[in-house]
């Protein structure tokens, strides 16, 4: 086994594993013991790599591997170090440890930027209601008002930051400025399927997804099971399963996904034609006009069922996130990379989830890279990637670093 | 007014509803005082209408019309007296009132059978785990174990029956035998919405339809409503929703009622593709053979769906009933009637609910006659009836009852 494998890479998953508040298995939320162990050894491994390590205003870890060259803006590499609760091991930490290791690979090369490797502390937001701390920090969106969100214990995120040792009053204030930074690149594991079906190691992202979340109510008329004929009834059930069908197509033909995840249905006895269904949408797509159009368009023809079985619909939109794509540019030299590490033609792919990157947009270009995983199974302890698929991932990422260096030696 | 007009027995269901366990509301279980109340008002009722009164073995209220010829079989009419908690007024007394009338009206005519008037102390089944406990008796198909059953307060039926004055030895044990009845006829609410959406005042039923419940349970796979694209997608809510459509359409175009009350969605959260969905199938028929065919055509349709979305389907039969057929010539004899009684042809429609009458038919023929109840509503404080609708129910009763004593003085 040589050091740089994906081997090598997953190794380091495992240890980084063990900084956990569970005793079997892995939970490690933002300002916690956990979170400072893990960043130890993290910053213990940049400096082993030769890089400039500190700790930012929010908790982040970062390591620099300095140019000759000051003049230049810096590119940024870098994921998250948090995890949800009973987590897996390479959601967010593989893409800090592929990171790190590209950046031992080109130790010794001098390049004309200088690129800064972090792991953001909070991307998951498990411990405080609000999620993309770490990032949000970095790219001057982090609000004060957070300071005073408190924990399932009562402890507020400010307290947090001062027991961990970090000043709340500066938290934020070391925001990188976009004319510093280059561009931000990610590799993360998919948490999705795609690339298993297609047996392909890694992806180009196209973007990360805009989502509306919406409650929808539908309000017909109760009754006897026995008693009322069909053509009489108003069964709210009916008229979701026809609205969850038309979801689905629609979803099917068109460039978004849509999820009804939940569905309650009352009275709900066996006996009795259901009068009332509370059900979700979850739609998402990476454009964010394909998205509105979605929405607008799906709403439409659950209005039209409504009315042809004369029920009532409600509905209440309850989230929403913009659509961010990824750089035209940064996904081109990705593909040519992915072609010439792979020796087929690149996939290109939105992500569903949401990650560091769309934050980090706010301030400069991003590109992210998907790794393969097992099945697409993600957020839990049975997430998997193989070490041939980190090991084209590491590639990718030590080409990338090199195009960006030398643009002109690219390869068509 | 006029004694014996339909609104001289609401004014009844009116004082009926006294007797109740509820400050507002009405509730009448078996074996309660509530229970012995309406029975002494009902026996009161029936002796001032020249009937002959007892109570049998299990509590049940009779009133005997006796003819001058003892050797012919006795027709029975009848319904229950008891009710489901927070019920309407009319679901089941208002049968009992009718054949009260309908007796009364014919006082002084002798008749060529006796005729009894019973009020059935259990129907609905609200204290004990059982229900029709009062026609069962009647039926001949009481059973002794059904004496240890007990009631939310720990009290068995038996002790219940001591406390109410009836020894527990003898219930059922004066079971009216076959050869002694002539037939049974049960004048009830619709509790639907068929005969108000025909503008019928009253209606006559075929049969009281067999049931078969189901629970069906389909197994997907979960995943992130964001990563994972709809062709690669096993969601259990969506082949559900095609299977409750698919089981709309069949009782749209069959001759049963198909129902889902119930359907619980697993993981059930808004940002996660459905894993397992577990759904209740009420189906019901007038017509046995209909039924059975239904539940397998649709348990082949439901496979279909789960094959050809990868899913896996499981069903489980949680509960059945055989239909039970109104005698034919009975049928026939109602139309008339009613064709005469309101001058348009009459409506010949299933029961969906149970009835007294579909144990009676164990040991007669069965006639039953609908009345039109507002929005079909029932077991609910807003069961209506209107008095005309009342007034008809009641010549029709009275018209039966002679056409039995003079069947070749028919009109066609």
């Amino acid at each position: 086994m040589t050091l740089g494998s994906g081997e090598e890479i997953l190794k380091r998953a495992d240890e980084m594993a063990q900084f956990s508040a569970m005793e079997k298995g892995l939970t490690r939320a933002y300002l916690t013991k956990e979170h400072k162990q893990a960043h130890q050894q993290l910053s213990h491994w940049m400096a082993l790599a030769g890089l400039e390590v500190w700790q930012d205003s929010v908790g982040n870890q970062w390591g620099r591997k300095a140019s000759s060259n000051p003049t230049q803006p810096t590119l940024i590499i870098g994921s998250h170090s948090d995890t949800v609760v009973n987590a897996g091991k390479y959601d967010g930490n593989l893409g800090i440890l592929l990171g790190l290791e590209a950046l031992k690979q080109l130790e010794g090369i001098d390049l004309p930027f200088h690129v800064d490797l972090v792991a953001f502390a909070d991307e998951e937001g498990v411990r405080f209601n609000t999620t993309l701390i770490g990032s949000s920090a970095t790219a001057g969106c982090f609000q004060p008002a957070w300071l005073d969100i408190k924990d399932s214990d009562n402890i507020a995120m400010g307290e947090a930051m001062l027991s961990f040792g970090l000043p709340p009053e500066l938290a934020g204030k070391d925001a990188r400025l976009p004319q510093e930074v280059k561009a931000y690149l990610e590799v993360h594991i998919e948490q999705g399927p795609v690339l298993e079906d297609l047996n392909l190691p890694v992806g180009v992202v196209t973007g990360i997804a805009g989502a509306k979340r919406y409650q929808l109510s539908v309000k017909g008329m109760a009754g006897h099971a026995g008693t009322v004929p069909h053509a009489l009834r108003m069964d709210a059930l009916c008229g979701v399963a026809e609205m969850i069908t038309t979801i689905e197509t629609y979803g099917l033909e068109h460039n978004v996904v849509a999820t009804v995840g939940k569905c309650d249905v009352k009275p709900g006895a066996v006996n009795v034609i259901p009068g009332d269904v509370v059900f979700s949408l979850d739609v998402r797509s990476p454009v964010q006009g394909d998205l509105e159009v979605a929405c607008n368009e799906l709403h439409s023809q659950l209005e039209e069922i409504a009315q042809r079985r004369e029920l009532q619909l409600t509905s209440e939109l309850t989230y929403q996130a913009e659509a961010v794509p990824c750089n035209a540019e940064l996904q081109q030299q990705w593909g040519k990379i992915v072609e010439k590490q792979t020796g087929t033609k690149a996939c290109f792919l939105p992500s569903g989830a949401g990650h560091d990157a769309m934050v980090m947009a706010n301030i400069t270009d991003i590109g992210m890279l998907f790794v393969r995983c097992e099945k697409g199974i993600s957020h839990n302890p049975r997430e998997q990637v193989n070490a041939q698929d980190v090991t084209v991932a590491l590639n990718c990422l030590v080409d990338m670093v090199q195009l960006l260096a030398n643009p002109n030696s690219a390869e068509a």
